[in-house]
């Protein structure tokens, strides 16, 4: 018994032009296996000029937003426009009319998730946004069902592709970071206009969601420190090989004794951990729990098709639930907690400073540490001329001490520059 | 708004005294993650003097292993007995009862998974067993909702902690066969018996299940060839890594221009895949498909704590689905489908051979496998007195032909002895 299930697609962009391909061209093989026939009723774009690359019946196409959402005919809608606005008003609009959303938005959720989760509760309807988090990799399914009983302690992500293409040129080729950049841009890796990417803040959203769904603590965009790669020099990728690690952006999701944490920022990854080995424009998720141990998932974090696969396996989710004809209940239920800000963090920083080579300079830069609190895990030093490179890796400490020992360093006059700041991965909690 | 719902346990081993811990010592936690209360209402165990460890209230547990199941309090079956029955008969008789059904049980789903899922679909009652491949790590629900939209071409998994500490501990260490597997036993890794393990038949039940699910045609127990690593030697590790391979025992499930299938034999791995970096006792599975390229999970595949989380988020599941009230649609359908026989899969073959070292056994050898229409890649030699270790690998070419051009091979009186037989993972499809 098969059921016709009505869509409406806000945006016809990359996703949105796979996801519609794999709904006309494979609807036999998806009725096969799940039982369900869609028909992508209206297409909804911002401007109908600029649709390009997408062969559909120019009927289905509008650029009357609302249109979509409330044609009759359309069972599911499904968000692939991206941007605060108007996806926000939309996806409110639909789920208030009692029509499961499918969102990829991963912007929009980390600023406005529990209000349109919210929603979707009062109207007993699916929101769903695997696609938001790692492109075609199934993360927010495991997060939110698989690992519902776990008390995930930890969440590893790297979770954008372009920075992680960019890093990994720069550390197996010795690419500089602009050549790298513009590489990654010629590819199609990087848009016209990287700084969502490079900047963290791409990270920064998903660390958001990561957090949230692992905690049970709704944890917003603006609750998450984020530094971006554009400081990140080869010179430094050579020195953590040196020192067995890898130059990576990471988002870091905590849960601390004092309340949970969700930070993004180029991190020192041993070289033995799991992330170290994720490659180009992959993605990887890893999660820690006392249950679980340690679960890594990794694939492609973007790209039109693999991201429809996600979006396509929420529409037949929610397609099955909403068949069902019963008021479904959420998820996941999240319950107010402390978020940590991120200078009460513990983080282990890795330094670079340009130093005057004279007698009683590294004593005079340990006591600054020591009177920060922070204490000096190993120093490495090597002459150039009259100066000398100074590297400093601390131990675990707050980040506000690293900050303030990072400050009171720069007032040594034989302090001629701080190079770099990385903080490392410390493997053990 | 909390419910309360009530769970008939059957078996009180290692899973499922984790998850009878779980669901009393982290219920608070549970709750406010999922707003479910759950209540342990019944145990039922084969022989009650056999249950240790294990602290629960002994009201609790019974030998009548049918009164858990219609036990009216009893809202969802948890099936953790393992075995073929009467485990089998329980789930059933739950399933008809319109209860849903939670197992880990991977022999009994690979034995008579159609019917117990057609069951389930009668009552529209979920039946779930997350657990029941990959231990801890999400990949039934991936596979089966996340991935319900793609073409799934190929599944590859290390699905067998016990044969994946074995093999790693001989490529490390060169440990010995029957040392490794005495190390694994020590640690508790094997059991006592360890035939279901090194024979790869567990490792078959789970290519079962992940070859149906990936492929939305059921592939049985029986459907699935399989060889163990008893005969896996030190010697051939060494070899496969002078050729760049490292030996593991995989799971490969293949969708053909002919059908599907799915086979478990120690392969060669390229040591740049990312299984031949699965250590130990961690399990993983690779997914492959046109939109989603290739996916990769990892973690834990036994043990008691992780198999209990992956039953955990069934039961939420589960529990949530029941609770809207509504039958629920299965999640995936299976077609009927052509299963190809391994004698008719494409395999590439690595062989080692004892020869007498003479003129013209090579040629000899050669004309042999050219006979049976399979082409050798590469051939190496060592001359070890008056005899020689001949390696070939050939190219891919359908099993059968292979075993003819072994049969052949022995036939030549220089060819004093085959000394070992694995496949190799051809990367390419």
């Amino acid at each position: 018994m098969e059921r016709t299930i009505g869509i409406g697609l806000l945006g016809a962009g990359t996703v949105g032009g796979a996801l519609v391909r794999r709904l006309i061209g494979e609807s036999g093989a998806i009725a096969a296996k799940t039982g369900l026939v869609f028909d992508v009723r209206r297409i909804g774009v911002k401007t109908l000029g600029r649709v390009r690359d997408f062969e559909v019946t120019d009927g289905l196409l509008t650029d009357d937003l609302f249109s979509v959402v409330n044609d009759p005919t359309v069972d599911i809608v499904v968000e692939v426009m991206g941007g605060l606005e108007p996806a926000g008003d939309l996806i409110l609009a639909a789920l208030e009319a009692g029509k499961p959303v499918i969102s990829a938005n991963k912007e929009l959720i980390s600023a406005r998730g529990p209000e349109l989760i919210a929603a979707a509760e009062r109207s007993g309807v699916p929101f769903l946004f695997e696609a938001a988090v790692g492109g075609g990799i199934p993360i927010i399914r495991p997060l939110s069902e698989t690992l519902a009983g776990e008390t995930v302690t930890r969440v590893l992500g790297i979770v954008n592709g372009t920075t992680n293409f960019i890093l990994t040129k720069m550390a197996n080729e010795g690419t500089a970071y602009e050549d790298a950049l513009a590489q990654a841009q010629a590819l199609g890796y990087a848009e016209p206009d990287p700084t969502a990417d490079v900047s963290g803040a791409d990270s920064a959203a998903k660390a958001a969601i990561l957090a949230s769904l692992a905690f049970g603590t709704w944890v917003g965009f603006d609750d998450v420190y984020y530094e971006g790669i554009q400081s990140i020099s080869v010179e430094d990728m050579v020195f953590a090989e040196d020192f067995g690690y890898i130059i990576k952006l990471v988002a870091v999701c905590d849960r601390t004794g004092s309340g949970v944490t969700a930070r993004v920022h180029p991190v020192m990854v041993p070289v033995e951990h799991p992330l170290a080995s994720i490659r180009g424009a992959t993605n990887a998720v890893f999660i820690e729990g006392p249950s679980i141990d340690s679960l890594l998932f990794a694939g492609p974090g973007a790209g039109g098709e693999p991201t429809a696969t996600a979006v396509l396996g929420d529409v037949i989710d929610a397609a099955r639930e909403t068949l069902a004809g019963a008021q479904v209940a959420p998820r996941i239920r999240f319950s107010p907690g402390e978020i940590v800000p991120f200078e009460d963090v513990e983080t282990e920083w890795y330094m670079r400073l340009m130093v005057d080579d004279k007698p009683g300079v590294l004593a005079k830069i340990a006591s600054r540490f020591g009177e920060s609190n922070v204490s000096i895990r190993s120093v490495w030093q090597e002459g150039v001329d009259t100066k000398a490179s100074l590297i400093v890796v601390t131990h675990r400490a707050v980040e506000s001490s690293q900050r303030a020992a990072l400050e009171s360093l720069k007032l040594i006059p034989e302090v001629l520059e701080v190079a770099a700041v990385i903080r490392v991965l410390g493997v053990e909690r």
